[in-house]
């Protein structure tokens, strides 16, 4: 998190890690493992820049008051150690997304997301746009990010459609988590972007596709564990070393192919990252279930037999 | 609601209606309103029993704070003019949930209801049913009814699984709102039903079809302004005049056909019901969008030449 | 098949068996086993009508020259003891649809039935009529059934927008086999039914409640070994008695539900009718897979429990 | 299609036309314009591979004897003229497909392809290669592709489990042509893929994604009258200059978003083929719709304000 100059005018690029959040035995919020989560993403993994209180993180099972107490704690332990801490601030209800942003601002977030809302679910794209601008008026100084991910929200309205004129609307818009396999739309996304927007792409097996496709960096979850792959994954694409670029990604693809047919939830995927991290990130809250020990043994092992080199 | 005998001891029949929320022109909720509409329902439309904060209620718009507030309030308007309140407390967090079943049990709700998790999907029915025993412990004294709705929720789950052996998980089961199409998951529902239960049917525009299938009543939004020609639908269902019920169900069948066709939602809904009932609920939360005037008025008009008795 | 007068003069009511096709070991047809089927029918099941060359009948296995042969070998046999042999033409290909229906009026079958075409799937009620009305013009004098079942072609047109001014398109247009859960639609088709009409229900695990709305008939798969009992089911609902329709029903429904839990598809009917009724039909063709004999012996058994009557 | 050495030892690369099947005025096949149409492909368009009978051909709307007809002209008018011409011999019917397998072999079409069924749709993968194989046996010469569409055909096996092992059950496998968005699933079958297979995409509006995962080629209805465009992408892409590619690509999806935006179906697809080649391809056949002359113009001319090099 950027300590003097306004976050706005650094562009988001690169890897960005969809973080967990931590839990206790008993189920409660471990604001004590953040600090050692955080420095365990930068020297570990290389990643300088966080999506807290997304998906990832159990946003929707987390009370309001919860998503505010783990916002703060994230931007104060990521001050001085990360670039930028981007916190999702989108519910259900409007009224609670708007109490979040006005908070994040108050916190020194560098930035918020919001979703789509998803039990009732905008019809078009003015709709939505609407809803997204009344969170962001809240917190106007903000840089603003669209989180799309129309398998999880069954929202599928074409973000090149929500991007159009929406400075007029928001301001302080500043890009997109494009988390879908329409690569038209992104495309499309990419080629409209404003220089000072950051598309971002979150369907981390299948990252290499966006990247060619003009991606300015990605948001996800496996990226707290396998950042480091990843990293390389971009550098050899920046040289033009397509089939290296292919190669890591092949692995990636492996990999997740592999959980996916053990069963591959957000359960999984966060006990994953306490085998892989050594952190204690605590079991998911109803009603994702917790992952049984030998699963997620089971992908740590194909993990690293994939990625010996760690 | 019943003033002195444990609410429990009665069994919900006959029809239910799902309440909208009532706010200003401002967007806040509006409290002034319940108690008018208390009486409309029972004066004008025979309706005894209310189902509030549920889906046409907007609860998933609503803070956790503003639908404790409305319960209270529908509770003590209710008071002596109601069979029963049942207050839906189901949300995405469990959190919550559990936070306004207790709340439910402090103002004297008579029964709740708890919605499937639609953000992060229940992917078992022991899943849910774990789910939902977690809200219903925290207040175990109330009646507790599991509200089915997959269209929505996207949880397809077979309502008859998720009964299975319930009463040993959740020693306060008392039902099912069941808004869905599946009608053999209802009928073994209905076959398997204990005594105490009320297995009630949620899509207004099929009723009859799940009364011949042995539904105990009936939970929806359309019975806020037709609950009379319904009642009257199952008045003619009970005495075995099958002619004279399905001439109403193909009336109510017809006027929702036509709303269907200029488009129908819960904003256009809500507004409906200000235009046939004269309450003043307002417009609905963003995302569901306000209904234009002309719409509304010309199925309210529809209303009136298929129902010109009223 | 009525011998002298025409069939277009009966109006199509009670149970009709949507047959399979025998295969010989070998895969072929095994035209030998439809006399003997034709008699089981009549004598064991109490089934005069039937719906041959459908999607039980795995009609689009077949090759046109295969679903004349049987089409042909169906009337043949059903002569003097059948009333009506419904012969389905639907294929994906226009041309071959109406080399068939040209073929049905030939072979004197008493109507035929289309179902939408699915792989190019018509985009509104003006296309399907279009379509339906191209194979009905070349053997104007047979009635002419819609086949409408969405979970399998995908197409969801409302089929009461199918039936509006239908005759003026085809004259020969007699009713529709409704093989859908939306009983809003079906309930409306029902409504605008002309006298002449029948409109059939199609999803036999919730027939009662078509009846409730109105149903003039059914057409299933389950008729061919279930018919007997379903028959009573017809019957009781006619006298008013709901709660014995109810109970056949519901035991129709328990043994359903017991064979979807194994798996249930085609192929699994298929053995079970050749389990439950002694005759040789053989396996289905791919990609429909043959069942295991454990699986169809596990739900005959479930059948003879809940039915220990026959 | 080449005249003396087996077309099994060229390794399919590059663009492949997925070609329009001509209709006359009157709605039958139209072989005089397949001449001209190829010479078009090569010489206007640098197309040097044709994907005949596919889904873009409407082989589903085709009898089996027109597909016999039309394959026996383009291979004939292809010889000497076009490097491969792929037959799609895929059809609802087992024994159809084998019937045009086998006469595919005969014509001397240099291989052919299968879709996967749809009616019945294969459940695992282990079904869906059973009955790849047993087209496949009838013409054990001819190099085989399987055809994946999930979209169209709702049939969403993995095609990576597809490929497993698959050349022990089909010798002659050479490859997939894949139109899905899945590209972790596209990773993964190049990386799987044999030296002698080719991996070719099918979603023309985003191939850029599916070249920097490694495609070897692509076959699409765009590159009937885009492939010269399309045919700069790929060189570029190969060149290393992902910026000349991307405009390329940006610049098909402005088209073919500006197209979907009006209604873009085969109808209007063929159309615009029409417009744009001045070939006389006709209409399509119900149930797709022909296209307004207006609305194909408007895509027509988008087409070279987007293009204005041709």
């Amino acid at each position: 998190m950027s300590a003097m100059a306004p976050a706005a005018l650094e562009k988001l690029t690169g890897l960005v890690a969809a973080t967990f959040t931590p839990f206790t035995t008993q189920g409660e919020i471990n604001l004590s493992e953040i600090g050692p989560y955080i420095d365990y993403l930068t020297e570990k993994q290389g990643i300088n820049s966080i999506f807290v209180n997304g998906t990832t993180g159990e946003s929707m099972s987390l009370s309001v008051t919860e998503r505010k107490i783990l916002a703060e704690e994230w931007c104060k332990k990521a001050k001085g150690k990360m670039d930028q801490v981007i916190v999702h601030v989108g519910c259900m209800s409007l009224k609670d997304s708007q109490e979040l942003a006005s908070h994040a601002a108050q916190i020194g977030a560098d930035a918020i997301a919001v979703i789509a809302p998803s039990f009732f679910k905008p019809s078009t794209a003015d709709v939505l746009k609407t809803f997204l601008q009344e969170v962001a008026l809240v917190a106007p100084t903000l840089p603003f990010y669209y989180y799309h991910i129309p398998a999880v929200t069954g929202v599928n309205v074409p973000v090149r459609d929500v991007l159009e004129d929406i400075e007029k609307l928001i301001p302080s818009f500043r890009g997109v988590k494009f988390s879908g396999s329409d690569l038209m739309d992104f495309g499309q996304c990419v080629s409209y972007s404003q220089p000072h927007w950051s598309v971002l792409y979150g369907m981390d097996e299948q990252l290499l596709a966006a990247l060619a496709m003009g991606a300015h960096g990605a948001v996800g979850s496996t990226y707290n564990y396998a950042g480091c792959h990843v990293n390389k994954l971009i550098l050899a694409f920046e040289k033009g070393d397509l089939v290296q670029a292919r190669t890591i990604q092949f692995k990636m693809q492996e990999l997740l192919s592999y959980a996916t047919k053990l069963g591959f939830d957000l359960g999984v995927n966060k006990q994953l990252m306490n085998e892989l991290s050594g952190l204690c990130l605590g079991s998911p809250r109803l009603p994702v279930m917790p992952c049984p020990h030998a699963q997620a043994l089971s992908i740590a092992q194909k993990y690293h037999s994939i990625f010996p080199e760690q």
